[in-house]
């Protein structure tokens, strides 16, 4: 039994950071059903596109159930006030207030059901100057540290590659739902639950943010370096590139006998990793030219067989063939519309399965007429009747 | 009351990935008990220091109940046994077999107690060919493919400026761990939870998989670019640099006006994020000049004023004083062995109320013996005999 079976999930989200979060939900076993406007999620319409269906929106809404709805309508807000009353979460992420005035806010919402429990996602939360204004992913990066902190002193400001702003509030905001499930068993109530992306950002990097309350030194980028860790980089081979990370005193000693440089094993300046950090241009140079001589594979068996960690850069396709992810099906297939296509599923494995959602992705609507007729026991006029007045669709 | 309240903890794990999740629970109410070894988590020793106390401990740690213990003692061994008997969740994040190896392992546990959680996190997972391997951050970030989409294409590779390889990791525990509590409540059944944090990464990454797929282009690094929008980037002020994210038709249209810019407005080839993608040429550098003109404040006003997604890239010392972290308290001070700290806390708000573990960060063995008398029942003499044969500190 997938640990989440039982739990239904009314999600109102779009894009990216609220269905990753429904996603997770999805895949470990919960009914969502998502609330779609008579358009669609607008991620439907981002590319690449394959025979006509994003592959952006195939990788974040498998096994989703999709109702598509009226908001404006009148008699689709009921149908949303009705969705929520048989459901144990209600997920959206408007701006803050868009909820309210449309008269589905979380007060109006709990008075019907007090056992709701109510997850909002915002750029910079609930309740502050900011709550009104706009923000995706790169602002959440810009704002929170997050780009200052990455790239090379020298270059342009870069960003992180993948849309670590919304990832990283999906993943607190499915922690939040969770956390409140949890509570509900002790106290029989629901709650809100209110997540700022910007804020989830700092989280993130709150070692950055702790040293530099400490210090007063403000982190700057270091490339692929570490704060206080060395070595702990890539290095260029006679090849490619490979990463190397030396966390002990020992490490350091295999690493120069590996390179075979005893010369540098021997400094005390550079017995510990503060020191390799203080004195990086005696140990760099020498490290540069020897990596430069041999292929990266030679160097990672090298370092395997001392058991220091290493690794090569890899491209996404060559991650995509990684023994280590490709061998634990962590890649499943799933299907839009008869359209099929390959994307990450889960990460997290319990008793030996991985729990996965049905690999159907819903086309818009799919399943209005299942749900209002499973969940708010409609019967065909009434339905009829929603459609003609333009409510659902 | 907080979320968790009445859960309790086993925690065997070190360092990062797992004292990041462990935070979590503590802040969300769970009692965690932190098993140490006689030298005490490697990261009490990691830098910064201040007043001798570790600046990167203090920020994984507050709330957190520490028992010194040494596993190769036979006595330690029956502690840690008694304790997870006792216990909702035990969490390691050794090399798997490490614990199987101490008589600990998961089944072994769950035989004694079959409602326990046993949860794990490791560099490759459990169970394949990688799982013994050394793992660290940068390694997770390289072989993930994280490093090859970060960055610049002409530049040296570089790493997300945090460690997101650790911390991505972390959050997927925490999940797993939190599925797994609601799941008991329907079967009255514990499990086991394994997570690698290679797979957690991936999964962080997932829509450059999907694109990969989908396309069988391999995604390259793009500076502060986004594969499929545009304008989505960092440009160049008279005294700094700023974001802004254009989703939209009609933030196009909006910027263009912003701009002054009427003919870029009506240029048909870059009506869509598509035609934007594809032809650069036509109005990045038409943008890069006319940004130069102003000072940051100016653009982000005007931008601001227009609706339109925009920020500036702060440091890690003007975000701490962005008023939509600040004003909202997520930052928290705690305390170490009587020094004082300030940290990052939980961004997850509940009712209007930020769950945060009392801020205590524990030193060495600090709980030692409350916790064997409270959990374990033992007296002052079975106590003072462990503390006689090395088998607890």
């Amino acid at each position: 039994m997938k640990p989440l079976t039982g739990v239904r999930v009314i999600d109102l989200t779009q894009i990216l950071s609220g269905p990753f979060a429904t996603q997770i939900l999805a895949d470990l076993g919960a009914e969502v059903i998502k609330i779609e406007p008579l358009w669609g999620d607008k991620a439907r319409q981002n590319g690449p596109e394959k025979v006509g269906r994003s592959t952006y929106f195939a990788s974040l809404n498998r096994g989703k159930k999709s109702v598509a709805v009226d908001l404006k309508n009148p008699r689709g807000r009921e149908i949303v006030s009705g969705l929520a009353s048989a459901a144990d979460v209600l997920v959206e992420n408007f701006r803050p207030g868009v909820m309210d005035r449309l008269g589905l806010g979380y007060s109006t919402l709990r008075n019907q059901h007090p056992r709701l429990i109510y997850a909002a996602c915002s750029g910079f939360g609930r309740g502050n100057g900011y709550s009104g204004r706009p923000a995706l992913d790169i602002v959440i990066q810009a704002m929170a540290g997050t780009m200052s902190v990455t790239g090379t002193s020298d270059g342009e400001p870069v960003k992180v590659g993948f849309s670590v702003g919304d990832v990283g509030a999906g993943l607190y905001l499915a922690l939040g739902i969770m956390a409140a499930l949890q509570g509900r068993h002790v106290t029989g109530q629901g709650c809100l639950v209110d997540i700022s992306m910007l804020e989830s950002q700092a989280a993130l990097l709150e070692n950055a943010f702790a040293r530099y309350f400490a210090t007063a030194e403000v982190p700057g980028p270091l490339g692929s370096r570490h704060a206080v860790m060395a070595p702990f980089q890539a290095f260029r081979t006679l090849d490619g590139y490979l990463v190397v990370a030396v966390s002990t005193q020992a490490h350091w000693q295999k690493l120069c006998h590996v390179l075979d440089l005893p010369e540098l094993a021997a400094d005390q300046n550079l017995a510990t990793s503060e020191g390799r950090v203080m004195n990086r241009t005696q140990w760099e140079p020498v490290l540069n030219v020897r990596f430069r001589e041999q292929p990266t594979q030679v160097w990672l068996e090298r370092l395997s067989q001392a058991n220091i960690p290493a690794g090569p850069i890899n491209t996404v396709a060559q991650a995509s063939r990684e023994p280590a992810l490709a061998e634990r099906d962590l890649f499943i297939d799933v299907n839009y519309a008869g359209v099929p296509f390959r994307v990450v599923g889960t990460p997290m494995i319990f008793d030996q399965a991985r729990p996965v959602a049905d690999g159907q992705v819903p086309d818009l609507g799919e399943h209005t007429k299942e749900v209002l007729r499973a969940v708010l026991n409609l019967g065909p006029e009434d339905i009829a009747a929603l459609y003609e007045v333009g409510a659902i669709r």
